[in-house]
């Protein structure tokens, strides 16, 4: 019993976090993405292609959430955005006072894109509000299709899916229909990309949903202000 | 404070009852190995390609832990072993008491080799002791090369590190020698194989050390006892 109250005890204080985290955000005028994924799906990969791709035309910060080393942070370092980086030592996932703390070294007021680039996990990350607009969930077809099944609050708690490694489907026993299916069944919301980080496949057409969004939700905010 | 102390008697009553576990898995003659990795790795095509294999020559039967779904421990049936589904309804890793009572459904007098195939999660099962033997991790060649270095913990505990899907390696970017760099780097005495269990490459290698191991592990005790 005692697990169960100190468990929403935790939750709770994290909600209250992610709420002042969602707050300073919005008032910023800043669209916040909670990338999740399996370990090696491709978040990185992915960041690095869209930042590459709309860096110059949206001003793009990242937070790199990582269970040891800086790699992550590094790579995506090397496409001149501001990254910070948090390595959990050890904890399986982020949580909203990591980055809050994060967001508190990032300038808000010239970021109008921000990628929280989640620990590689499938499970656990979903639980954990940090504040953001959506989580968008990254599944490689290396990875088969029935994973939307087998952990399906990932896939629940996510508005968009990101299809990853499209270029290998010659090459691994993945049915992607199966998988879109299974990942519909679970949320019929969800909106679905398919993509390539290593042919560029897709890219484009997931970068004009994401500035879509990005720009389309300043009009709604001025709507709302002025 | 609070938190800490509860995890830590979390901890401690794992570990006790993963003690009783290894007892009566000691007692009974059979070698227990505790399967971790990312989800899709290819945890249970690899037990698949093992039964396949060597299943008329060791007595295998499998534990199957899922967050969701018993479609695994539905795979594996299908290699007529005896098959226990664990389905943990959202924790991320499987813990020595539900593995206590999927024991108390096996037929051990009539096992030699023990499968645990773990939640696909490369961290949290890192610090579960369930009474295994050891630890087998299995990594593709899908996830990169830096995994052991950004998830040391898990590579750390286990004392086999299984590369699948080698027949990818053209593909995708991944170094293979930095792979086992890496992974050594973290476990100087980790014991690798490379395997493909779409081409079947490496799996005799792996059968063949696993019977040695099975048996070795009889004439051990066998010598112990009388």
């Amino acid at each position: 019993m005692s697990v169960i109250t100190v468990e929403r005890k935790i939750l709770a204080k994290n909600d209250e976090i992610a709420e002042q985290n969602r707050e300073l955000l919005k008032q910023n005028d800043v669209f916040t993405i909670n990338l999740v994924s399996s370990p090696g799906s491709g978040k990185t990969s992915l960041l690095e292609k869209t930042i590459s791709l709309i860096g110059s035309k949206v001003n793009i910060s990242v937070i790199e959430g990582d269970v040891q080393t800086s790699l992550d942070a590094e790579r995506v370092a090397n496409y001149n955005v501001p990254v910070v980086s948090i390595v959990t030592n050890g904890a399986c996932h982020l949580e909203a006072k990591l980055v809050q703390d994060a967001i508190n070294n990032l300038d808000l007021a010239k970021t109008e894109l921000l990628f929280i680039e989640n620990v590689g996990n499938l499970v656990c990350p979903a639980g954990f509000d940090l504040g953001e607009e959506m989580k968008i969930v990254v599944v490689s077809t290396t990875e088969g299709d029935d994973k939307p099944l087998k952990y399906p609050k990932m896939f629940r708690n996510s508005d968009v899916m990101i299809i990853n490694k499209i270029d290998l489907i010659p090459y691994v026993n993945c049915d992607i229909s199966k998988l879109k299916d299974n990942a519909l069944l679970i949320n019929p919301g969800l909106k679905i990309f398919e993509v390539s980080c290593t042919s560029g496949e897709g890219i484009k057409e997931w970068c004009n949903w994401l500035i879509e969004n990005v720009k389309g939700k300043y009009i709604h905010q001025t709507q709302l202000v002025y």
